[in-house]
């Protein structure tokens, strides 16, 4: 089986080994890739199972099939990215897709003091969500909430965990290395994190990481960070 | 003087000591920043050089002022980016205006094995560089070119520099670290490079790196390898 595609089918689509795919999946599979009736496909639930799914019915109106082979896939290190809100759509839009294609766990997108106007619309950031975990082949939907107050984010996510908050300028502690450890990065809206901001989450125990030498905007240093703190795997990051 | 603002006029704007803006850079003074004669702006050529500008005629048909101190900025270390055609053209952009915020001297955009279709248009490119290094207030203008051959772009310009691809799988090497030495940084389109483009580099010294545990796509692992590359100068990838 050719291992191209991951379709996505949420936990309420099962009724025991059978299966009933979304609308939007359903078209794909019939319209575009233009599947068959007795077709393997591999489907993930979005809570951690890949499955191998025999296509029953491939129509207009409903795709079916059975599930005839499933796994529980190893869990992800949980990375929550906070994310001061931007005033451009495409450009939140963006970082919340790319975070999820390098693995975040959780998503919060804050009104931080300088963060521009919440103008977020749920069902996209759910789609894109859904987008990004079959393009990059993870099989574990990231929650993603927003949130009015920095400080009560903070407070309830720091606890047993790394808390990294990208910062431009010379603070040189920089002792972030990333591993496996549950982490809370955050990342701050044009502008940056206010001096209050800072000052909170250096009192909380975050260390301040500077991400190079140029100045990056919120969805490059989303980029930026979510990289470093993937790439622990990889020998270019010890 | 805020340094919120970088603006841009190309070294055929100036005259002695005397700058008239293009067109775009005068309208957004003009206009949206509703500049008046006498303020001073910080300006680049995009050849190295910062300038502070005291402004002269702010109207709707030009803006012009005068250069009253021109400092030369530090050369910034060469970075070659070859990355493979993608189709989707936002994607295609995106990646651009990412390699130029991260630091990328020269993009080269590439019709490799794999590669979409090449539909660029070069005045937009030449907007996204532009903006891109006022956004990150670079004063020096990324290059860029389009090739039709994988294999001549990596001849042309491996010699001297590390060469670094971007290649998923386990292929165990990654020995590189990231430093100021001249690089050429190859990112492949949707599919990846070819076994063939793959074999070509390996045998011209280049060391594959793997971008973290997902599969990424090219304009996520444009930002990943930019990323890594870029930051040699922060603890977190020493």
């Amino acid at each position: 089986m050719k291992e191209h595609f991951l379709f996505y089918a949420p936990p309420e689509s099962y009724r025991y080994d059978n299966v009933q795919f979304p609308e939007e999946e359903a078209h794909h599979m019939f319209k575009v890739l233009r599947k068959r009736p007795g077709e393997m496909v591999q489907v993930t639930d979005g809570v951690g199972h890949r499955m191998d799914v025999r296509l029953d019915v491939v129509d207009k109106k409903k795709v079916t099939g059975e599930v005839i082979a499933k796994k529980e896939t190893p869990p992800e290190p949980e990375r929550i990215l906070m994310m001061g809100v931007i005033r451009h759509r495409d450009r939140l839009e963006f970082a919340v897709e790319k975070a999820t294609e390098f693995g975040a766990t959780h998503i919060v997108l804050v009104h931080s003091d300088h963060a521009g106007k919440m103008t977020i619309k749920p069902s996209r950031i759910d789609k894109i969500l859904i987008s990004a975990i079959k393009q990059s082949r993870r099989f574990r939907l990231p929650k993603w909430e927003k949130r009015n107050s920095f400080f009560e984010v903070l407070s309830e996510y720091r606890e047993n965990r790394k808390v990294i908050m990208a910062h431009p300028g010379d603070h040189g502690n920089q002792k972030w290395k990333p591993d496996d450890a549950p982490s809370l990065l955050m990342v701050g809206p044009e502008g940056g994190f206010s001096d209050k901001e800072v000052e909170q989450a250096v009192a909380s125990g975050a260390s301040l990481v500077r991400l190079g030498p140029t100045r990056l905007r919120t969805e490059t240093a989303v980029c930026a960070l979510m990289t470093l703190s993937a790439c622990y795997g990889t020998a270019v990051c010890n």
